[in-house]
């Protein structure tokens, strides 16, 4: 291990994963815990300082002997103090929260707090799928639908808020999103709008055993891998929506590509790696149909890091 | 008049304007002439080298003299070489045509080309309603829809043909773009494609002033003006076409605001420019509700620079 070894935090709605790397970046140590619902953003941040301290015990490492720590937290984030507001995923986390005060105190180290999907996409483009491309449009389905932008290799944030490609109108006037607007590309893709979509059409009778399946594996909500399942019994709905996921990442991923033209698009989240063999080529080939200049499009790929590059990623903001 | 003068061309599809300025962007002689149909490229580059010799003489200098002329044009540009290729709006230009050496050897001088809407874009950002802004997406609604990016000052290119807003997909299946794809901003919002949906509907007996209007004042196509006559006249159609094109652009300017979050929204072009004071606060206003952080809107801006910006912005090529 050369130079001193550097933590990272993904901060998600529903997991807490910490990992310790050196400055190679391989992984040392890694601990994961899901995120407290009942003790607000005090209880996540002593939740996350938990999971880094079982991640640097894994690494034989004391956490104030850390260079530092990166987190890659939804929201929105001041990098400058590591202020994290508004964070709709997280419980009690609508005001604002000093996550980076909180965990500096827990952990005895520099911590510095980016966005979740701009950190993954900064990774990607760094040390993963993107690494031999100099522009790279990040897409990270899951929950929601969110998007990175790094361009001549530095991460683009715009005014803080970059990067909502969920946002994007796909349909005008369409289906209604989590977010309140109408017709986002998230209001048809992302996790939390499909499991709403498919409520409402099971309670209407439709043919499915997506809950079946849910209650069956003892989750309480239809995760990636239950709509994985369900997948490869041929269920009905879960064809029909994710189908319909499919059709609106396909055409707001195009007009993403129509407006920044970047070299590759690169597919990441929890349902982006875990879909990405099996859907990926479809998503593509409904991204080529609209784009403007077909003759060129981007290179397509799935995130390499999987479900560390997150993680990965929140270390790269120690530098 | 300090240093040497420059000459500036915006090639459009319809008209070539020439313009010849001093080195603080002051116009010392202009001259347009209609983009001619007949003799291909050669013939629309000796119509663009007349033009400029003839603001160059109504400024008082020799072509020769000039440090440099740009030349702002559709089609996809090689900037190294000034090679044209597939500009689809002119004459039987689908192939490549070396634009910049011909004229070169017709002015005498050195010549750069950039694309139309990208150096539209830059001198308003330069010069005009993004002179105060870092970063500005601008919107230019003209016969098409197109799209220019400056991020921290500098033009966004991507790989050559970042900017094209007008191909975002604001209704997923939706009406069929000039371009052949479904569902683009251009397909509701483009003068071409909002011509072609007025004669369809016309043809099926919508009432409408607008084809009478053309024919009085002898023009050859849905010009603005005619646009703009015909809804002073409450024409219903023109009413009913103009509100379909402000809630299209809204829908994609907020996607693009979505992805990119810039300072400013600048609207542009031969529509947005005749119709900003009229219609832009509505179509900001649509934008407004399909943006993901309501409470940060970007500035909204009419262009400044008027017709003379797309060639202002070409003189600026020139370094």
């Amino acid at each position: 291990m050369s130079g001193p070894a550097r933590g990272g935090i993904d901060l998600g709605g529903t997991k807490i994963q910490a990992i310790v790397v050196d400055s190679g970046h391989a992984v040392l140590g890694e601990a994961r815990q899901p995120t407290p619902r009942d003790d607000g953003p005090e209880g996540v941040a002593r939740a996350m300082a938990a999971a880094l301290s079982e991640a640097a015990a894994a690494a034989g490492v004391e956490t104030d002997a850390l260079k530092g720590v990166g987190v890659g937290s939804p929201g929105e984030i001041e990098t400058k103090s590591g202020v994290v507001s508004n964070a709709k995923n997280l419980p009690e986390w609508s005001g604002s929260f000093p996550l980076g005060d909180r965990l500096t105190e827990a952990l005895g180290t520099m911590v510095a707090v980016g966005n979740d999907v701009g950190v993954a996409t900064h990774a990607e483009s760094e040390l993963g799928a993107g690494r031999h491309h100099d522009s790279v449009l990040g897409v990270f389905w899951g929950t929601g639908v969110g998007g990175g932008i790094v361009l001549k290799g530095k991460d683009w944030h715009g005014r803080g808020s970059a990067g909502e490609i969920g946002h994007m109108v796909v349909k005008r006037g369409g289906a209604r999103c989590p977010c309140g607007n109408r017709g986002c590309m998230e209001a048809y893709a992302g996790r939390s709008a499909m499991e709403a979509k498919a409520r409402k059409l099971h309670a209407k009778g439709a043919d499915t055993d997506l809950f079946k399946l849910m209650k069956e594996h003892d989750r309480p909500r239809l995760t990636s891998g239950i709509w994985e399942r369900a997948l490869d019994h041929g269920d009905p709905l879960a064809e029909k929506l994710l189908d319909r996921a499919v059709k609106a990442l396909g055409a707001g991923i195009a007009s993403a590509v129509n407006l920044l033209d970047p070299e590759v698009v690169i597919l990441g989240g929890g349902l982006g790696v875990r879909f990405g063999e099996r859907l990926g080529p479809e998503i593509e080939r409904r991204m080529g149909k609209s784009l403007f200049d077909h003759d060129h499009p981007p290179d397509f790929e799935v995130a390499e890091l999987g479900d560390l590059g997150g993680a990965i990623g929140a270390s790269l903001l120690v530098v």
